[in-house]
């Protein structure tokens, strides 16, 4: 057979990663801390049932739904996002400035095909989250880790880098971050912003967890500080709507919109108009407002079982990230604990958790003893069964 | 701004062409046989909408259609594909030898991501579907135009291509080609089939338009007489089910699907299992024959309607091609008209095709006499208003 193009060989190690995480999905019989998916619980089954059973006919939007559509998305869906996402954010977008695409993660794959050549080096948060670092790699990119601390990037670190390695892109999500739960904060919000326009270097903004927020107060986007059309705004459907339907959408400046128009029509021509008219009506009917405010309460609740049950159950020298939002929590445990060399252990006691090693890009030692844990789709009785059966484990190991 | 990736140039001029031909199609003034949509009238949407109200619940498929999903797809639109869509065309298929994507062109896209880099070779048909090369050149092969007679590509330059430029791919719309509505005979079937095998290069099948036909005998498959594994079969639903579902399928051999696997995680993680969901739906419930009969009637008519038209209307000299199936015919002027130059008079005047020379990869004068145009989504009344219109403008010419 002919031989695979060098992108494959490159990905090899990431991808590795992503497979075992999808793999770990379909088990049953283990509790999974090691996804990344909302309740399905919140998910608005019932809201899009009555609209699909309103719209779908001939009269109103069945034939729109069914048939091709825009490269750029359906307009009534872009000007949600306009409306309702970005502008209450301090984002004044225009129409041509949003392209609806299959998924958040769409926008990282093809931002990467209008901006990155091989070899092109992006920076990334010391640790990130791997499935982009897999986008990365398939472009042959090479993925440089910042240093972080408490909140983030650290951004002397941002700036050493810039000027020795010379990066295409910066990757960051800053809100709730994913794998670590961290945010941000906004001095830094707005530093970055204008590293990106003082070094020329796109500042790629990766934000779905933003809306939800359990604790804290909201913080601007970086893009909020963005005066050169320097940052690119990704953001996702998967977590205030619904992960099945694959609907995330990118805010950029029009001459970057232009580019991934191109990029998107030589991916997968357009989104599925279908997904997409369901989810512009679940806007247009104002139903918006009540599911976020469901969303936040059944997550706040996972969260704070999940916090509980850590510092009633885990030994003594461990750490974990409180996050104010999100899905996820960074728990580092002591006494140099492996936790990749665990994972069968945990398997076979029926948990699931990412091993910390899989969020960095620069190998060696790091995040060895951590894991990334998600409350998001385990309901309270199980994070309690897990955490307690996880400290179990742990305290074997002391 | 950073410059773009070099893809970004390398695509240009096909990207170009991809960009007027979905600006067209906003256009409601004109009668386009330029787009490439089934009948509008034909789409299911009485039946999504009885599936949607009856399954998306929460005790039903609710939950399951807005979560995430498996990365190959939903398992019974895969057996579905396996049993439905494959297994009557002499194609035996095990449900890990498919995976669902986001439209039939993300095949095209993913296979690329696995074999292509850049420079290698695409062979392609003269002429040939231009939003595939649009795909080929952002992942910056050089597409070959084979010579094609009346029946599609000649083996004969397949092979001396192939010895001399060693490519890694041979693209083939076998059936209805898109852009000329030819169909490659059984012989030549079989025979492409054993030389993707004996020179160890992939022959990508693409096979959109196989179940619309409305005369003569159907025809295997060339993935039917595939032995090696060489064959990629690409297949989409939006021909027969719904384009704005976005949903296609790619039947490979298991190494090649372990790898799309990967490219798929890497581009979009999976495809909407929302659609997906009503997709299997609807051939669970047996309603695939008669909506296929339906459309291949309201298709029927339309061909038999153009036909006509063209025997009526177009001046002597003029050829066309009489298309057993699918969505397009394509029409050759006579008096050295070219078709380019006359298309601001034709949308002028109301009138929308694609001019034959945007089909050609090797440039100069190829097609320029020539246009496609689709019978698919115009009615019988505006087919015979927009050929009568385009008679008279090229009488006018001679």
């Amino acid at each position: 057979m002919p031989k695979f193009a060098q992108r494959i060989y490159d990905m090899e190690s990431s991808a590795k990663i992503i497979r075992a995480l999808f793999g770990a999905m379909d088990s049953p019989n283990i509790i999974s801390l090691g996804g990344g998916a909302p309740a399905s619980d919140a998910l608005p089954v019932e809201a899009v049932h009555d609209i699909c059973t309103d719209v779908i006919t001939r009269n109103k939007r069945g034939v729109e739904a069914l048939q091709y559509g825009s490269v750029l998305g359906v307009s009534d869906l872009r000007k949600n996002v306009a409306d309702i996402l970005l502008k209450p954010k301090g984002l004044e977008a225009e129409l041509d400035e949003i392209i609806i695409v299959n998924g958040g993660l769409e926008t990282m794959n093809l931002l990467c095909q209008v901006y990155i050549n091989p070899g092109d080096v992006i920076l990334v948060e010391s640790p990130t989250f791997v499935h982009c670092v897999e986008i990365f790699e398939m472009f042959q990119a090479r993925c440089v880790g910042v240093e972080c601390d408490d909140c983030g990037m650290i951004l002397e670190d941002v700036e050493k880098k810039i000027q020795k390695l010379h990066p295409k892109l910066v990757y960051i999500i800053p809100t709730f971050q994913n794998p670590t739960g961290k945010t941000f904060p906004l001095e830094r919000r707005k530093k970055l912003a204008e590293i990106g326009s003082k070094y020329d270097v796109i500042i790629l903004e990766d934000d779905p967890y933003q809306e939800l927020r359990y604790s804290g107060e909201p913080l601007p986007p970086i893009k909020c500080f963005d005066k050169t059309g320097h940052t690119v705004y990704a953001n996702s459907f998967s977590k205030i709507f619904s992960p099945g339907s694959r609907l995330g959408f990118c805010h950029a400046s029009h001459d970057i919109i232009t580019k991934l128009f191109d990029a998107k029509t030589a991916t997968n021509s357009h989104t599925s108009t279908f997904a997409q008219v369901v989810c512009a009506e679940f806007f247009n009917r104002g139903l918006f407002s009540s599911q976020l405010k469901k969303l936040c309460e059944i997550h706040r609740e996972r969260r704070d079982v999940m916090m509980n049950c850590f510092a009633k159950y885990m030994p003594d020298g461990t750490k974990w990230v409180h996050p104010d939002g999100g899905l996820f929590s960074w728990v580092e445990l002591p006494g140099g604990i492996d936790t990749a060399a665990l994972l069968p252990e945990a398997n076979a006691a029926g948990i699931h958790y990412i091993a910390g090693s899989s969020f960095y890009v620069q190998g060696g030692n790091m995040g060895s003893n951590a894991m990334r844990v998600s409350f998001g789709n385990v309901t309270p009785e199980k994070i309690d069964i897990a955490v307690q059966q996880l400290a179990s484990l742990v305290k074997n190991k002391l």
